[in-house]
């Protein structure tokens, strides 16, 4: 989806006629509109949507469970957010969440709640792109809640995942010493957002004026489009690197790295001249008067995975391509920092990144 | 909770001094208050709150999961709904679900989503009657999620359950003749929001008048504080009736057998005269002008088991108190009928109650 139709996508969503009525069709008429294409691709899929609950059989496997919540306004702006790419984050948020815990997710449950605003075509959209994002992380859809919202839109998804007791990676397994990893690059996603956020002003200052996002694809779609690293739990298993601790950057790196530390009871030493920064990233900082380092570390919403791991294994790490190390992990007692390149440095501190903003 | 503290509760949390700031405590602060008492109760619960996901070990039985969305304005309304009883009510409407398939419930996750009229103290009150409700029906909360809403409070609760293989009980299970059962009475929980809402209307128009509530609470604690029907289950085990299909009833009665008897291919007919009623759910009903025939077949929210079972079980069904036998399944081409105690018959028709009423 180019950057211009992306930005006449809801207006078109909205001009679009209400074919299908949903006080005719109903609860259930819907659920079935939603649900019919769904086909079960994993053996543990008992039991499906149809029933009370869906049944799974994991076979002595050990079994993850995550959810989140997305509500609009707070977590997605449907002035910039096509439904069927915000029906896609929304699953593959929570599929990196069992990614970091070293699992494969197997199913998601949905549950969503809209307003009156929204048509039953606008929330086929949204289903659409929840079920691609099933379709490529290979996971089955096997229940969920549709109801109604006083105002706006509201997902919930809960994702299941398998894991062999010896495989599953906690946050509290770091030693000091440790190196601090972290896949691809960050603070695009966060540079994505400030992007639509401009846009979005000018467009509502005058609506004559239509948004240039043109040479912005990549941030855009850090923010639009987000993947979940699969790909980097498959190279580290093929390479044999066993993480000592992992985590997923939702919230941002500095909130991240705490986290690991206070589980696995260390401190830490960032580099920030380590962290992988995109072009584009930093291209898109510079433009907007933002200092690309502070991005990537407090920018949320990268999904890239951050984990630690045994100093051994520096030399296979070279030999993985995407994976950065920006650090190590430290005695408790030295603290949680961050070492700028004249070699002073900054303690790392953070509540977490948007979720409770007020 | 009398009737009279029931109606000045939303009030008194408002005007309570906010004592926890949460701009200070943050998302990971409001977390931990608000499950730093739990104790994982089973074996099957390995980690509970604390990193990306949960992890699960359900030594090869079957595990079933369901979800369910509750919007502030839509499914629960704050102007005369205790927070506590709210959070216990959300917990219980999830393991009505899973007792519905014969099984047990074991782990819960639970995600909050709020606006800035919510204080901590009020998002705590909310967490009391999760907590409670995961100490009475023995389940362990063991996740979730919470963030920010542009308006009002959204609830999505999992639910996930065991059972033997041989144990589930499915909707689709049911045969022509089979009995129809139900579980203790029907339309108490409509009933007590039709007062509820009565209440609050003239409340509305005068705040002078304090809602008179005396002498209704049986109907008002089926609305406020429904629970699910692990009894039955452990009755129906001990007396060895094995359902054939079985469903909760919270969209209603009507709407419930529609789904029993598609799923199982089957007729239905219901004898209007059988559907047991409680004398207050009645007497409420005629007060108000209302039918309570109509109630107990279309009011939702009662959470009580419908099930069918084999002819050969009436007469150890009458040895279970708190069981009715309504009307029994019947071909799929004799249709789908209520039958009034004149004789005559109506055709029973739904679309689900409340979730998508606009």
């Amino acid at each position: 989806m180019s950057a211009n139709s992306r930005n006449n996508y809801q207006a078109q969503m909205l001009k679009k006629k209400n074919n299908i009525d949903l006080e005719t069709i109903g609860e259930f008429g819907l659920i079935r509109l939603l649900t019919e294409k769904i086909k079960l691709k994993h053996k543990s899929s008992v039991l499906g949507v149809g029933d009370d609950a869906a049944i799974l059989d994991m076979d002595g496997k050990k079994t993850v469970v995550t959810t989140d919540l997305l509500t609009e306004g707070i977590h997605f702006d449907l002035v910039y957010t096509p439904l069927k790419h915000l029906g896609y984050k929304a699953v593959v948020v929570n599929l990196s969440d069992v990614y970091s815990m070293n699992a494969k997710p197997t199913q998601i449950l949905v549950s969503v709640a809209f307003s009156a605003k929204f048509t039953t075509e606008m929330i086929m959209e949204l289903y659409e792109g929840i079920h691609l994002a099933c379709d490529i992380y290979n996971v089955d859809l096997i229940g969920g809640d549709t109801s109604s919202s006083m105002t706006g839109l509201t997902i919930n998804i809960t994702a299941i995942g398998t894991v062999d007791e010896d495989g599953i990676i906690y946050r509290s397994g770091a030693k000091a010493n440790d190196l601090i990893c972290v896949s691809g690059d960050l603070g695009g996603a966060y540079m994505g957002m400030q992007l639509l956020e401009r846009e979005k002003k000018i467009f509502t200052r005058d609506s004559e004026i239509q948004p240039d996002l043109s040479g912005y694809d990549y941030v855009l779609e850090r923010q639009l489009k987000p993947e979940a690293r699969k790909d980097i739990i498959d190279l580290l298993a093929k390479n044999r690197i066993k993480p000592t601790s992992m985590i997923d950057i939702s919230d941002g790196l500095s909130s991240e790295v705490l986290h690991l530390c206070d589980a696995s009871d260390t401190g830490c030493k960032i580099f920030a001249e380590k962290i992988p920064i995109a072009e584009e990233t930093r291209k898109a900082a510079e433009e907007m008067n933002l200092e690309p380092v502070t991005i990537s570390i407090n920018g949320g919403e990268d999904y890239e995975l951050l984990f630690t791991t045994s100093t051994r294994n520096f030399d296979r790490l070279s030999a993985v391509p995407g994976i950065s190390v920006i650090g190590h992990m430290t005695d408790k007692s030295e603290g949680k920092y961050l070492i700028i390149p004249d070699g002073s440095s900054t303690e790392i501190s953070s509540m977490g990144w948007n979720s409770l903003k007020r």
